[in-house]
């Protein structure tokens, strides 16, 4: 199948492009490096520094014999996404293309604009290039289990029934985020849904949880072909950060009262949730919504793992509480449905204090490259 | 109190800003222009062409001894929007300023990209506007009945209370509309609604059905002080349409099997609805949603209404079904809950045919403007 992986630089996106050749697929990346930029503006530059594309798509082919195509562009200006298109002729599409911290589109007015324009943009340039080039393909985008919320119901799988007065529909569950950037995820659904309705577009809306982890199955053999590595407040998930706080010997930062329960995975099971997705795909016609997680925890339960881990490991690390930067729920009722990806033969990676350890030997290879201003950086929510 | 109107040269904007000086509020208007270019560019110009603003504004006060404050300017720009605010000052905001046809949103990449850009770019421009120089000011936002779809189920006036294994929460209720410009709609309330809840921002969100009629209290002096009245199938809303229709002899363009049902409103009840809004403010950290229709109708019933009155008039009127360039729902349940507005007090103008004879002999005065070529111009949503 030949895949297009826009967003083909990032955490997720340069390692589905590789996994995605290793099984056999014809696989091209874009990408504008916005995610470089921003993190170099800000000052939060990832643990170590990824090639460029051009240099890890010849690495890659050296190692494994695989072939990628990569193409540098704006995916918001509709001339590259036009060419990608006409060249490429994607049967597939992987939107990993967006802003895509939550902190960062809290920052300012600028960021926050920057975030809305370009994830709509890229989505609307998308839907209009699938329309026009490539009517069959099947889109396969990455959204948010934040774009849920923290709701008092059991989170269904993207659709809910609502029986009223004796009368039934069924609706798009509703989704409420604790973000602009989440919110921008929650339009981006809001626009797919209604041009799947018009123009029978095939889409699957992943709705990922944080995702943690770096090493995957191809990026064994050479630690250029690693993903960024983010451990600051802005471009950091939460697992990541912590493991580098305890090698740092900075106290871990939870958030407020800590009790803030999300659903959790492993960047090797991001992978094969996006292949499965791709290898069974939607019908014309259909959003088919999966929550993308294998496991629910609170932040307190991420800490103590660390704590654990980091004791086995003859680190002493310590938690200290901060006050909550973000506007959210610290306790609160947390019950999502996943079972979509499991019955297509997802077989999760959980969180074991092995694969703790794991990230934290990872990490300690590259200690001296901490810097310790960039783990706290203070992005209130209000 | 005062109040700027964004889009204050539209078809509501204009009259809203008159009749908000004559009951004693401080007003200032801020638009782009960009229907007036829109319709030009797609040749579908209104039956007569009101004067720009400032010189609807130097008569107005001639007539009224109302002054009105003009601002030329697109509000996507910060540096517009910014300077509004600094000058201005408002106490409320009532936010018109968004492309608003259905037909023009789904008319090619070009509009679509313009509708995505134009609405979503304003709205942001005024959240982070009233965060900065006015936190206290009452946002009033015109959305649209056409946000709910056509669901199976009763619709509530913005919220539901689902009920779920024995649990409860409070959503926003469901969204699914018929066509981009309505999605944008959709996307303004995720975000009004995100930055409610993180800004404690004050916001009535006004879901309008379509409007008719052209004559308000504050314009039966002068025709130069009418707004625009667009009568094809791009601008026009259905029953506009229909009594141009009528008067040029052209039959009525029902489109499919006309079981189609909305909610609608004469133009002098949104003129009371949205004041009302502004005299009865939300609280802080309140977005307060009112349903702003007075009255139901399928389009055979609004298409036989105006039979009825062209008979009146002498006119003979005919119905042709077209085949129906949108993709809906030609039957359908719908039972539209209504009520926070009316307990607010607005007494209700309903669809009479002395209404509709009143318009039939406005427009008969402009027949001869009348070009039939934009009676259909065939936008298809597929």
């Amino acid at each position: 199948m030949r895949v297009l992986i826009l967003g083909g630089d990032g955490y997720l996106g340069w390692p589905t492009a590789m996994n995605l050749t290793a099984s056999g697929h014809e696989v091209a990346v874009a990408d504008n490096y916005l995610r470089r930029r921003l993190a170099q503006e800000e000052d939060v530059e990832p643990l170590f520094s990824p090639p460029n594309l051009f240099r890890r798509v010849e690495l890659w082919r050296e190692i494994s014999g695989h072939s990628i195509k990569p193409y540098i562009g704006d995916l918001c200006d509709w001339s590259v996404m036009e060419t990608i298109f006409r060249t490429f002729r994607p049967e597939a599409v992987v939107h990993y293309a967006e802003q895509p911290s939550a902190p960062y589109s809290m920052l300012n007015r600028r960021a926050a604009s920057l975030t809305l324009s370009n994830n709509l943009g890229v989505t609307s340039n998308l839907i209009f290039a699938v329309r026009e080039f490539a009517p069959e393909a099947h889109i396969v985008k990455l959204g948010s289990m934040g774009e849920y919320g923290t709701p008092n119901i059991d989170i269904e799988e993207g659709w809910i029934d609502i029986r009223r007065n004796g009368r039934e529909d069924r609706f798009l569950y509703p989704r409420q985020a604790g973000s602009l950037y989440h919110t921008t995820k929650i339009m981006d659904t809001d626009l797919l849904w209604f041009y799947v309705r018009m123009w029978d577009l095939r889409v699957t809306d992943l709705m990922q949880g944080p995702v943690y982890g770096i090493v995957t199955r191809e990026t064994e053999e050479n630690e250029d072909l690693l993903p960024f590595y983010f451990y600051d407040e802005i471009f950091g998930t939460v697992l990541n950060r912590f493991v580098v706080q305890a090698v740092a010997g900075h106290p871990l930062t939870v958030y407020g009262r800590g009790e803030q329960t999300r659903g959790y995975l492993n960047i090797v099971d991001t992978l094969d949730c996006v292949r499965l997705s791709l290898e069974n795909p939607a019908d014309r016609g259909q959003l088919r919504v999966f929550n993308q997680f294998t496991e629910t925890f609170s932040v307190n339960e991420l800490a103590s793992r660390v704590v654990r881990a980091g004791k086995a490991l003859g680190l002493n690390v310590g938690v200290t509480p901060v006050s909550n930067p973000r506007k959210e729920k610290e306790e609160h009722y947390y019950n999502p449905k996943h079972s979509h990806l499991l019955e297509l033969g997802l077989k999760p990676h959980l969180l074991t204090d092995e694969v703790v350890t794991g990230m934290m030997q990872r990490v300690l290879r590259h200690r001296h490259a901490i810097r310790h201003k960039a783990i706290i950086r203070g992005v209130k929510w209000a």
